[in-house]
């Protein structure tokens, strides 16, 4: 495929694709993710299909994103429908495309047994798996927004956390977090924010409520920023004034944890070894049952992407994937740690890009 | 059913469910939008499963969401899974569901096929349109919520509007809005907030960015807050000095449209015909190739839910329903109108729940 075909779509990221999916396979290929059809066209709203071949592509859209498309995927054909299946029966028609892929992790059964009722006898094959970790591999530029978005969330906290102490709402520092980040240029939250204190940080994906902060209490800090539509996640676990020694213990197993997986992340690793590591030696110290979560996940334009670092995942770590490490330990009705960076996974190891460090906090009481 | 059954997993509203599917035609239904399962059990969280049937409920969750699940869903049995299909399976099994209705406008194809080869001779039915507008009639406490969250953006973009001129940046505006929204105790922004200006403002769904407000810019301001889940939606057009002509001439052709589609909003008429009423009125007027989406849509949990007023949906309004009228007229290059408020359907008629007044409204320049 010659580089002009190559940017047909949006650069070389087609390439991706094809490097996943024999190109004489399919007549066209058909993509759901808005997430992955921002990365492949630059279209950026919020629903659309994808056509694509490795010469061609058309954003098919409704009247609301006409425009819109037509300004930033300047190499795609932009297509209105009125009705979404009956604009996608047409274009397959079109494009005579008989042998068709699609992404079956992003389309509905619904709308799949419509679209299948009006395509005849054209065949309608899942990609499956074959699309994992298609944004996984970062590039520069990639890279740069993710920097920027740390800097923009590392800013915001480092210039909050002189201020806490009991008397703050989790509603108010979560309040806080979010406009700052904003002001400073993040486009919108990467997740809901979660400030989690007391027995709520128990709770690993707690909302802001309005509990005060009270001496002794753990506060579990998780929250990111959003530039040029890539996400930043980190969390903090702090305490207000004297932590009580279970707690003083379990950090210390939660923060080994996590310096252990971190130091295991490297190409060639698998998803399922680097949370093997973590969770080992929170096992080991017997705090197995209490780790609930995965160790960590891609991070890009998705705030939860491949690949995925749990017991599950045989995906494997290669260099430009920015990826999550975040064990953590809930003990129900009492508290709960965790502690999140994001890495860069190198061919040696990995560069931790989040910049705040995660020695043990206590903020006044 | 007993009300006793009824509550099993949350008040009246599985009778909601099973006014529209035949008790006996299915051993288990499947949930898997979270809207639903919120509405159906309490539960907040961003990923599970619920099994229903009418004496009983569960909720499937992973680990992360175990303790909130129990705190949140009192009335469900509380199920963890360390893998979705897995744990789906195992649960059809244990209740002995063989017959098995399952929301299919929310499972992936992927997550089917997956299911599908796990669950053995049971067999899995789609709900297809059966479970349409099933949050569509809200209940007191509901329609309490969204007054709630009406008042908070009202009272924000009420205390900004003075101070709105040339010189604002359309992401500045939209921090200010987000901003005071949340410190006036909105949990999160309905959606992204639009601030469109000039010709960004033909872009129906625009994303605030460093445009700056000058003399002559119409101004699309559309956003919304959120109160106990529930969501507000409201779009002011405003014009910063004086207008031209022709934005004057289409602005009242919009307030027109969308003064008569309110006036035909009653129980019992289709989302189609309150479409078409502002849609009329608009081709009449020579705009109707510029108006390029529907008329309105359902509002509650989700910010665009059942029922639809387009010229596609055959829903029927009906008592309790809360819903928006926006119709609007976008010149591509040059700006874009869009007039929005959200009404509570009635047997006779509508309220119009929205407080800001929707006359053409001229800022400083």
């Amino acid at each position: 495929m010659t580089d002009d075909k190559a940017t047909a779509v949006g650069g070389n990221r087609i390439e991706r694709v094809y490097e996943r999916i024999d190109p004489e396979e399919f007549d066209a290929l058909l993509f759901f993710d808005m997430r992955n059809i921002r990365y492949l066209t630059g279209f950026t709203g919020s629903d659309g299909v994808l056509l694509l071949r490795p010469d061609r592509g058309a954003l098919l859209v409704d009247g609301r994103y006409i425009t819109q498309a037509a300004e930033q995927s300047p190499h795609c054909e932009v297509v209105r429908y009125a009705d979404k299946v009956s604009g996608i029966a047409a274009a397959l028609t079109e494009w005579e495309a008989r042998r068709v892929g699609f992404e079956a992790s992003a389309l509905t059964v619904e709308l799949y047994e419509r679209i299948r009722e009006r395509v005849g006898t054209a065949r309608l094959t899942s990609l499956d798996g074959r699309l994992s970790c298609l944004r996984g591999r970062k590039d520069a530029e990639e890279i740069s927004s993710i920097r920027r978005a740390i800097d923009i969330a590392t800013e915001t906290l480092t210039a909050l956390l002189p201020f806490l102490n009991a008397g703050w709402s989790e509603r108010e520092i979560a309040l806080e977090l979010d406009c700052r980040m904003r002001a400073l240029g993040s486009e919108e939250n990467s997740f809901p924010t979660i400030v989690a204190s007391g027995p709520n940080a128990a709770l690993p994906h707690a909302r802001p409520g309005n509990r005060v902060l009270a001496a002794g209490d753990p506060v579990i800090i998780d929250f990111g920023a959003v530039y040029r539509g890539y996400r930043s996640d980190e969390t903090c676990s702090l305490v207000v004034g004297r932590p009580d020694g279970e707690y003083l213990k379990a950090y210390a197993v939660v923060k080994e944890a996590h310096d252990r997986a971190i130091a295991a992340v490297r190409a060639g690793v698998s998803g399922r070894e680097i949370d093997g590591v973590a969770r080992r030696h929170i096992e080991e110290r017997g705090y197995g049952p209490y780790f609930t979560h995965g160790t960590g996940h891609g991070v890009g334009l998705d705030v939860h992407e491949d690949p995925r670092l749990s017991p599950l995942s045989d995906q494997i770590l290669a260099p430009g994937m920015v990826v999550t490490v975040e064990p953590g330990i809930y003990l129900p009705g009492r508290w709960g740690i965790r502690i999140e960076d994001m890495v860069l996974v190198g061919e040696d190891g990995c560069e931790v890009l989040t910049r705040i460090p995660k020695e043990l906090r206590i903020i006044g009481s």
